[in-house]
Formats: C-alpha cells, structure tokens, sequence
C-alpha cells in the first residue's frame, strides 16, 4: 500500500506514528506532510529509515492509497488545521487512518465526503464491538509469545518490539509485533488499542490479538504502561495476563528514577520491579524475565555502553539499547 | 427513599442485588417482585434482613419512588418477561433503577413512557461520560482507606465491605463503602461500575470515587476480580492504585483451589498471594494485608470456625466469617 503522512509541525521529534511508520511499517511512504519542514526529505533529519519528499499539503502528494494521520497530540483531539488536507484525501479518493480519540467516523463532513467518493474512514482506536471477557487461552497458541513491559510509560516497548521482530526475521524465523496501541496499529494495519477497551475486556481483547496471527514462530506483544504506574496498571496487569507470554522483557529509559508525570511516585528498584512482573506473571504463565532494553538515547556513546552495562547487571539478563546497538544473538538467543 | 425491588424467578438465591439492598441498603423496601414467591414474605427466607412482602408484579406494589432491578443475569441483559412491570412502574410515575449491561435509555418504549409520566431512569452500569486518567491523589484523602481484595471474582468482596462499614458505623465512626460494581451502586445509589470504565480510566474512576466523600473516618473500597484472575485482573490492579489504600482485606472462600470457570488455574497459595497483592500495591502506597474475610457458608458451624482459624493461621492476620460472625473488635482494630 502507498500512504502519505499528515505530521503538520511535528515531524520528527513529536511525530511517534509517522517515524514507526518510515522505520518499520510495511507501506511505501510517499510523502511526509509537514508544513513546517516542507521542501525537504525524511533523509535529512533521519537517516535511517524509508526516504521521502516532506510536503506542505495534500495537493503535493503524489498517487497514494491512503492517507495517515502520524499524530497524537496530547488528548487525543482533532487539530482543525488538519482538515483541508483530510478533505482533499478523501475528494481524491484516498481512505484517512487515524488512531485519535476523536473519531473521523463521527464528523459528518468526512463521513460524507467518504461517501460521495467511496474511500474509507479508519478509526483505529476504536474497538470491535464484538469483545467479551478472557478465557484464559493464550497460553495454548504454539508460537513463542515475548511481552515487552516497561518502568514506566514511554520506555521504548514498541521500539523494542518491532527490533525484536526484525531481528527474529533476519534470523528466519515468522515473527510479527502484536501492537496494542494506536502507533502500533497504524504501523501494522492491524491490533487493538488496549487502552481504549472497557476494563473488563481487555485481557479478552489482548487474548484475541495473540490468537489471530497464523504460522508464526515468534510473536512479540507490544505492551503498555508499566506496573508501578499510578493510572495505567490496569491495562498493564490486563496485557500481562492477557497475552500468557513465554518471556518478558523489560525496558527502561537510562537515568529515571520518577515515574513521568507523577514525579511524587519513585520507579522501584529494577530487582524489585523484574520480581513483581514475574510474581503477577506466574498465576497465568511461568514467563521471566529473560532480556532488558535500554533507551540511552540521553547519553554519548561511551556513557550509554556503561549504562546497557549496569542495566545488564541490575537484571541479570542480557541487555541491549535497540536503536543505537541493534538486537544481538545473545539478547535474541535469551527470550526465544 | 420507598422502593421495590425486581427479582422474578430469583429471589433470594440468585438475585444478589435484591438481598444486598435489603441487608444493606439505606432506602425502604416495599416489596419484592418475583412471581414464583408472591404471597410470601422476605422473612420467611432471609430472617435477618428487613422484612417486606413478596408479590407477583408491579400491581401489587404499593407506593413506592422507585423500581430496581434486583437481577444480574448472566450477559447482563434484560429480560423481556420484565417489561410489563417497567412499564407499570414508569406509568405510576416511578423511576426505574438497573445495572444491567442493556441501558433502559437505550429502550425507545422505556424513554417515552419516563418521558410522559416524568420519571427517571437510571442505568447504574454506564460510567459518567467525562472520567480521566488517575492523577495519583488518592492517597491524600483523610480518612482511612481500606480497600477489599479477593483470591477469586465472587469470595464476598461487596459483603465484606458492608460488614466493615457497618462494625465502624457500630464503634461510631463516620464510615461508607465506596462501590465499584452494579449491585454496591444499586445499594447506596452512588459509585461506579469500574469494569465498564475504558481500560485508561479505570483507575482515575476510583480515585474519583475515594475522593468524593466528604468528613469520613473511613472509607471500604469494593474491590473487584482478583490479581492472579486471567480475565479480571487489570481491573483489580485499577482498584488497587487508583485506591491507594492504607490497609487491604483478604476475602476467601473456605476450601477454594482453583479459579471458579477458570480451572486450569490455580489459586496460588494464600501467603504467596498476600505477598503479589502487597508488593503491586507498594509503588502507590504502603498498603499491607492486615485482616482476612472467609466465606464459610458451605460448612456447618464446627467446620467453619476450623476453616477461619486455618485462614488466620495462613495469613498472619485477624480473620473472620462476617456473614457468620460479624467483624469483631480485633479484626477492625487490625484494619483502622
């Protein structure tokens, strides 16, 4: 599928899905849309993922299938400035994914607009409507299930996730990320967004997602939140015992002591928080925690290598930061 | 407030909500409405809950504010042999109560007939529409939080919460239950059904709950599922945080192994889970296990008092049957 990313005045720093979408999505990205930066390449501020053109709008955008919201703003709402571009996709004919609180399937402009030129409004953080309470079946699929988990929010799960999967690939093995959040979402084209599931069946939903993939060696189940965190354990505990992983594997941003946010709550120490995730783990499955990932992305070379080191050390486990140092046998060898 | 309650074909084995309201509930039942029993008297099957006839439909019912559905069936739909007496009752002017995952506002006839007879109809399962994610301010609260816990869904969480509250209400404390689920919402007409909350706000619609009441000694929050359930435990963990209780108490029922409708999980062994309960409570708040409640009611009266003496032994802590035997001075004293 060709795609165009809508990133007005974000990309790439406050830009998560269209960054997840250049690095590891299946589509070819036609296009960045970024008012702010446009004339220039994704190349020049990120080397390392799919090139393309950044643009000021929609009537720059070559031919696409679709075109992706690679936005969330804080709260999750529609941003108006959006809506000339979302309107000129839909009088093309192109379907608009979006993974907002705010659903386009609820705005009677798009709706109609989609109508009248038969494309498709995706809401990706809106459920199935069809979900129902766990049955504790998760454990019984025959691939390897690795559940990432986190200290806290915003630690690097999807990253680590999606790594591991291109590692596995490498390797040979069928392995696919089972996202769980919007970003994940809109890089696969397929998962739930855990977070917005009613709180009982979210365990149900994460049950679904590990039972969907057919013939898979590996499957890496993107987690949420972290279990000391003050509002999100919930869905963390749910992703947890949802998904009866075989291994977890803990990430952790170098240096952080506070949960973000919620600067009053301490992150507890990492023997402590390895033994938690383990003792909740174990009524449902026998996962341990077999590797660590570290996000030293705060940190010069020589610092980041003494911190993966430590890190290595705390968890007892092989340890790695998957962006700067990629996924190593030996990390790779520990979860499967 | 003058109600009666709706319990066809359940009363009292099946129709929690029915005898909770009555044992419990702080308005006046006028009747129970269940045509297997009409003629009969709550008293002559309950002895010790407050007395009110039973009768065969909604016409036999004297003045009274409000219907409540008593009955949770399992899939918490609503059964059409009901609608007469809906009906009836809305007709008379009266509001109609349920917690019933079918909303009575989403019935057309239901909304017409409130409409035109200037009745209420109140769905007690659909969560308040601008909940939040927690902010971590539970614990500031007063008075003292206590929150239930359970090995299993259904080992007497609710009951345990309204015996607590009502051996402080004894002592002379200013003491509530905070309800989490229909059937507490039912009995106090407040709180929330936390299980139908979206999974991100599921602890911020506790900690709202805690902090709602005002110039109270002690507040017993309902606790819901159970950590080591493989479908309700994202829930549970919601309510642990989003509490951030000063003491937690252990509910049980005596002679229980295994997850009930779960089997091939086990219940871990009570030391064990009092310590997975305490150390994912930790993070938030220094909560420890600091009394146990056993349901015993399937053993005669020399079993049961070796079954609770075993459950203090295992926990480490004052126990006791409180359907049975009340919530002594010690267990209240371990607690407050």
């Amino acid at each position: 599928m060709q795609v165009a990313v809508l990133a007005h005045e974000s990309f790439p720093d406050r830009a998560k899905t269209a960054v997840g979408l250049l690095r590891y999505g299946d589509h070819e990205v036609r296009a960045v849309i970024d008012r702010a930066r446009a004339g220039g390449r994704v190349a020049d501020v990120l080397p390392d993922v799919q090139d393309a053109p950044i643009v000021a709008s929609m009537a720059d955008v070559p031919a696409v299938d679709a075109l992706v919201v690679g936005i969330s703003p804080i709260g999750g709402g529609f941003d108006e400035s959006w809506r000339p571009d979302v309107r000129a996709a839909l009088e093309r004919g192109c379907d608009v994914v979006a993974g907002l609180h705010d659903f386009l399937e609820d705005d009677p402009e798009f709706v109609r607009l989609a109508e009248e030129h038969d494309a498709e409004l995706q809401d990706l953080r809106k459920p199935p409507d069809d979900l129902t309470v766990a049955e504790g079946t998760a454990g019984e699929v025959d691939a390897t299930v690795v559940t990432t988990v986190g200290t806290d929010c915003s630690t690097g799960k999807m990253t680590a996730s999606f790594e591991i999967r291109d590692a596995a690939r490498e390797r040979g093995l069928d392995a696919a990320v089972v996202p769980t959040g919007q970003t994940g979402v809109a890089i696969t084209g397929w998962g739930i967004a855990v977070d917005r599931v009613i709180a009982d069946y979210a365990a149900g939903a994460v049950e679904r997602l590990v039972e969907t993939p057919e013939e898979q060696d590996l499957l890496v189940v993107e987690g949420q939140g972290a279990l000391a965190h003050p509002a999100y354990s919930g869905v963390t505990t749910s992703i947890l015992h949802g998904s009866a992983p075989d291994a977890l594997v803990l990430c952790h941003n170098a240096g952080q002591e506070v949960i973000h946010g919620y600067e009053s709550f301490a992150i507890p120490p990492l023997d402590e928080y390895v033994d938690v995730y383990e003792r909740l783990a174990a009524p449902v499955s026998e996962a341990t925690v077999d590797a660590g990932m570290l996000n030293t992305s705060a940190l010069d070379a020589d610092d980041a290598a003494a911190a993966v080191e430590t890190y290595r050390e705390a968890l007892g486990v092989p340890a790695t930061d998957p962006v700067r140092d990629g996924v190593p046998d030996e990390v790779l060898d520990a979860i499967l």
